[in-house]
């Protein structure tokens, strides 16, 4: 084992459950005897380079877990995308602190800043431990089961779409909403899990699994629509077209690309506005509505997963086991092992860095716009207790009296 | 007393605890010995006119209790807007099923269409009781201290920008929601509601009781996010200028009008792209995100005050009550007798129909971009038990080796 002290650092978008994992590797780290101080860097690796630390050894434990219980990163979080120079100037300032330990809670970008720094000290023969704690709300990791932050973000989907099919239900009409995952379309099939009788939406869900085809979308929606009076739909804000180009691009006159040349996809009501325009001018419907989950899918308080919370709770708290008594650098994944129960196991960075995961086929129907039993078997699980349930009123007709035709 | 059936409707916008009011008005109806079958109408008037009606008399205590909790109308609703003609229909149809009582759950539109057809059954000298029970998320309903359907959608809404501010806090820069209310602000003042420390937000609110100015819109939002580094705000969808014009058709170049004339406000969201593209272009800051809370907030399931339930269930039995015991037709009004507590009225139908109630002075901040400790002190109890808090990290700095200066 290492001495010195534990940098804990939140990266990326937060989730429901990061703080769970950033109080799991603190409280953890606070029972072994060769950690001398644990820091939390303020803004993730920004934090870090500009040596902005919050002293967490002077927290109360009770604070503590007030904060766990509190969605989005407690530590603040960063967009800031490192190069080499930047891991290098992180590793400067780890070891300026004399920090023995570097846990770092984040996706596939998070893990591959892991790796970077890790190799820089194996490089200097500076004696640092890097841990990798997984966290998206994308569920786009590969290795694990599935990533702490999604299940609580699945629920979100699955609430929201359960109320808007009542919601289409009581006032019918074609209802289309836009859910986030640029790759991965693990949070859109969320969606599925609001259905409990057979006519239930969403009827058709579009998933960056499979091609999109805006002419066949209109099509399906319009027989659903003529069929059923009523159409719900959930397509994921990554829907592109055969060459890979995002739907946006195609609907939309100008789009915005952020600093990685990325199209922007959320924080925008774009794709589902345009998606709702071109329904109403091709099929006539009248009624025809859009919402974007938007940024509440990852921050509405409220609405939380109790597997979720644990599981996060558990990948912190690993985290800092692994890094003491297996005494090498890695990642830790959740592995599945029951109907419901994980363990954690210590992966190599190299196999989680960078990488993306993406819905596998056994999870998407045949048809390409629906999911299978196989996906509803994986998800409910990490629901987690109290999921709210619907129930209709009984359809006993009564008879006409005027227009007995 | 009269005798006959009983008619139970709902209409418009469906809310989180209308379904409360119907179970509450049936329940009530069925233990009085004049009242033969209790019906509920398919999708509101529309369901009168095409005599579509469930016979709720079969239906189990046990599962209205079910339907109860569910959010959003278990009858179905309707968005028509009957004329004097389609009231004359109605009144046709109650009167060929012999129906005695007629509740209808709604908006300020729903008490004016209780009114006409109370004038029709008066004029055709045919007993019957007319009866409007409130509902509306707009909390737009005169009389009334408040609505139901108000407190769940303020919670809803309270929730959303506690967890947009912690989110804005961990990934700095500028967010803007947009909230429904076309006339009246209640629900976008309730984005106050999730704030505890000082310094969170949403730090600019915008209502529709106020002229909005684009231009000062701009320099707030760039004074605040430059003094503080980030900046939450919450619009109202119904924002205009001086002339009563929407601020959407200012920025838009295209709008879409309902068969009513008016401009579309929900299920788009265009209003928050336009902001936030006018924030970005007129002030070069970089990350600008919008969101709109769309149908969540009113459909969403799983976010619903206790109180909002409990009264939402009073008006519906006080419904029948009144109209069985005062043999008059009316509005169930809401009262507040204590901080907090509440009592029912039975008013008049022409104080109440189609009239609008907005927000008064006093729950308006001097500086128009906020709200006031007055409306806090009256919207807090409504939002019921077990709202969620936020915790934070407490700031002990760590002193800098490297950078000290």
């Amino acid at each position: 084992m290492f001495s010195g002290k534990v940098v804990v650092a939140q990266g990326g978008g937060p989730t429901a459950v990061i703080n769970q994992s950033m109080v799991g590797a603190v409280l953890e780290s606070r029972k072994f005897r060769n950690v001398e101080l644990v820091y939390g860097a303020s803004h993730g690796l920004r934090g870090i380079v500009d040596e902005d630390f919050l002293d967490l050894t002077q927290e109360t434990t009770h604070n503590l877990e007030m904060v766990a219980e509190t969605p989005s990163s407690a530590l603040g979080s960063t967009r800031d995308k490192p190069d080499l120079k930047y891991c290098q100037e992180i590793f400067k300032v780890l070891k300026a602190h004399k920090v023995g330990y570097f846990f770092y809670i984040g996706g596939n970008d998070s893990s591959d800043t892991v790796r970077i720094v890790s190799e820089e000290a194996r490089r200097a023969e500076y004696g640092l431990r890097c841990v990798h704690i997984p966290k998206t709300i994308d569920n786009d990791l590969m290795v694990n089961d599935h990533t702490p932050g999604y299940p609580s973000a699945a629920r979100f989907v699955a609430q929201s779409f359960m109320g808007a099919n009542l919601d289409n239900r009581a006032l019918p009409g074609v209802y289309i909403a836009v859910v986030m995952g640029r790759h991965a379309g693990f949070l859109t099939a969320a969606s599925a899990l609001g259905k409990k009788f057979p006519d239930d939406g969403p009827h058709l869900i579009y998933l960056p699994e499979r091609v999109f085809d805006v002419d066949k979308f209109v099509e399906q929606v319009r027989e659903y629509y003529t069929k059923h009076g009523r159409c719900v739909v959930a397509v994921s804000e990554g829907i592109h077209d055969s060459t890979g180009q995002p739907i946006i691009t195609q609907l939309a006159e100008q789009v915005e690309r952020d600093d990685h040349g990325n199209v922007q996809l959320s924080g925008t009501g774009a794709l589902a506005d345009l998606l709702v325009d071109l329904v109403k001018k091709r099929t006539g419907i009248k009624r025809v509505r859009g919402d974007t989950l938007g940024y509440l899918q990852r921050s509405f308080v409220g609405c939380v997963s109790d597997v979720d919370q644990r599981e996060a709770r558990e990948v912190g708290e690993k985290a800092v086991q692994f890094a003491m008594w297996e005494d090498r650098d890695g990642s830790v994944t959740i592995h599945r092992t029951g109907f419901y129960s994980v363990d954690y196991q210590f992966t190599e960075l190299t196999e989680v860095a960078g990488k993306t995961r993406t819905m596998p086929d056994e999870f998407i129907a045949a048809n390409g716009h629906d999911v299978t039993d196989a996906f509803l078997m994986y998800l409910r699980p990490l629901l987690g207790r109290g999921m709210p349930d619907a129930y209709r009123l009984r359809r006993n007709f009564v008879p006409k009296v005027l227009n007995r035709g």
